[in-house]
């Protein structure tokens, strides 16, 4: 039978995998110095948690799970891979009233995605996220800004900026546009957000092909493209936007003031109001990371959203959160070269010289492993030149062999791949040399 | 809407998932101590990977994706959740045939089987597998045992018992029953593996029930109720045994001396011509852990499979693995005691005292991450007493007040919330002061 792999999906090997670990553990430390606790949800959910938060579009792309005996003839699903780690948190809180907010969590796991497989995009992939559920105002929002900058200065990539934004902005914006209810604003959100890909035109295009009239696209634009930098923006945008509007521009110069206490330095923030992000639940500010000179889109992003947690519980917590895309993340460190590289799985090779000294072999590897170093044993008494060879294919920088006579001698042989140095010393002294 | 977690699965919440990840810490760091290097595969393979290969009961117990678009409506699947972590490592073999062996691998992460939810028993559960590929002989199969031997005594549970069988002993036991072919063989190997449980009149009506005759259920029982210890249970067995039954006898005696030489205490290891291990796919040793005192199955377990991996490949590669339940070994840490206790999330919270003094707050914090210290900076200027209260809650070791006559002298009060003490020290000592 032909083995293969689904569409979408990837095998980490351990030299991939050993890599992807540390980056997750940088990640995994970052958000643990600001205080937040690890959450971790099942890869299912039930098919109703999932489905109608994210838009009818998304609901096309999540995997569901056929039921198990009856219902399963037709085609019945009662639960979905989860999608983000979002509602699977929104559900965490409804089902534990007494969490005390506000809870800053973090989530490191897998989400699933039917999206069409292309360059760069799977249908596994990790996101890394943090949200602090039960806080209002700009703090809570710039310290997910900085951590999530912490984060990428953690992993090399000081350069990343933040784009920030506000609902509220965007929904003024939609209005201006033409948008009268929320269908139509979430298509000219989407349509804004391709501005940087597709240009004006483009972007005209396709709110025209929707059913918006040039004239009001126009003064979209005008109240978009803006010669004005800083907070200058800010300010020429407010006089296009309704007291909704400007209190997204409050909210963003607040946010803007927090981040940069909290260290995050002003050139890394873009005040970009065609900054769009894709889901619904958003409510006040949103953010995102990029690294524009890549070619690549976010390397993670979020934004504020006060009442997605009250669709599952019986009360509003409003919550902030970010996610960050650890899969373009792995993309962009590996193209910087700044991808860790780990050393090999072991430090050292225990080689059998032959049947009669294993026993001194195994016992030798068993010390090195109480001495807490990574030791490969060979485990078939082949000929040396195939362990040796063994031991150079996986870049280990020590092997050791014990013959008749240095076992004899309660000695052994102990080689430096990388040199080739070769000194036989007492098995006693070996852990300490290979620690040196 | 209501919030419902799907049966049999868990969330995570940071106690508990603090304590959890420690835990699979202390494993993985095991495992790599014998120089074996991570695998990570998708939580789901293409379905004709996965089915025919545990049986007919086992194939009802997958969760299976249903296709999108086409093919949903009449409940066709292309996908399923995995079963255990073996099958994916055979398809990565056939997938990548320039892997050089012996290949030693492990891999920790969740499968999923839609068994009925019971206490103790979940749908969603972590697999730790090591498995050796591409090697064979007695040293592979004992540095299986080692190192899950060695895991558990890192996890303070020395007292496991180590039970070995081979799968061709149990081939000549089955034959002894009447069994005529594999299904028949399977038959009693499952009923066999009950022993412990149901007893020996339990064991013979389940198999006189599948049709086996009272004459030769009692030749089985002359074969494995012995009163013999150790070495002479095999010895004793022997006598009923083809030669493929003794070459079983010879490889169980190989690797127990090689285990013994491995550092694994000779009382740990149980010779158990009863121990079956469900999958089919075992054809030699085959081994579990247990700790029979405390009413618990099976903590982990595994065995020789030579030929599983050439059901993918062109070639067969013999391998041999031991899978570690992390949830029952849990339950059991818990048990005893001996679960690790994290600490709080953060050492410190840094208070907001007022709006004027929040930016000497937030730098006090930024200072402290700076330094390592993980840091809880509370978001919303509530009153202190609120404040006070989060701190205590979390159990945050110190917390820190900073006023505006503290802010005027850069100076902050730090109080120890295990002792009350407070005092109020230079900013830039903070640091040094909650190290200490």
């Amino acid at each position: 039978m032909a083995a293969n792999r689904p569409k979408g999906t990837r095998d980490f090997l351990p030299e991939t995998m050993a890599a992807r670990q540390q980056v997750i553990q940088t990640v995994r430390k970052t958000f643990e110095l600001f205080g937040f606790g690890e959450l971790q949800t099942p890869a299912f959910e039930r098919i109703e948690t999932l489905t109608g938060k994210y838009g009818d579009e998304t609901d096309k792309l999540m995997f569901k799970i056929i039921k198990r005996g009856s219902g399963s003839e037709n085609g019945e699903c009662d639960m979905a891979l989860r999608y983000d780690l979002t509602v699977p948190l929104a559900r965490v809180m409804a089902m534990n009233p007494d969490i005390r907010t506000p809870f800053k969590r973090y989530q490191i796991q897998p989400v699933w995605r039917a999206e069409r497989a292309q360059r760069g995009r799977f249908r596994e992939f990790y996101q890394c996220d943090v949200d602090i559920v039960g806080a209002t105002g700009a703090l809570a929002e710039a310290e997910c800004l900085a951590v999530m900058y912490r984060c990428f200065v953690a992993l090399g990539l000081p350069l990343v900026n933040l784009h920030i934004n506000d609902r509220r902005v965007l929904s003024d914006l939609a209005a201006i546009a033409g948008a009268e209810d929320t269908d139509a604003e979430l298509k000219v959100l989407i349509a804004i957000d391709k501005l940087d890909k597709i240009g004006r035109q483009g972007v005209t295009e396709e709110l025209i092909r929707r059913g918006f009239v040039q004239e009001k696209i126009d003064a979209l634009f005008a109240a978009i493209e803006r010669p004005e930098q800083g907070d200058a923006i800010l300010t020429a945008l407010s006089t296009h936007l309704t007291p909704r509007g400007q209190e997204g521009i409050t909210a963003i110069r607040a946010l803007v003031d927090a981040t940069v206490a909290m260290g995050v330095p002003a050139e890394r923030l873009v005040l970009d109001p065609t900054l769009a992000r894709g889901a619904d639940y958003y409510t006040g500010p949103v953010f995102e990371a990029q690294m524009p000179a890549l070619g690549i889109g976010s390397l993670g992003g979020g934004g504020r959203y006060d009442t997605l947690i009250g669709r599952f519980s019986k009360q509003d917590l409003p919550t902030v959160g970010v996610s960050i895309g650890l899969e373009r993340v792995l993309v962009v460190l590996e193209e910087q070269g700044l991808l860790p590289t780990p050393g090999p799985t072991a430090k050292v090779l225990v080689t059998l010289f032959n049947e009669n000294e294993i026993t001194t072999a195994i016992s030798t590897a068993n010390m090195l492993r109480d001495a807490g170093i990574a030791t490969d044993l060979y485990l078939e008494p082949k000929k040396l030149k195939a362990q040796f060879k063994y031991a150079h294919a996986r870049g280990y920088p020590f092997l050791i062999v014990i013959g008749p006579d240095e076992a004899a001698n309660n000695s052994a042989t102990l080689r430096n791949l990388e040199t080739g140095e070769q000194t036989t010393v007492a098995i006693a002294e070996l852990a300490h040399l290979i620690n040196r």
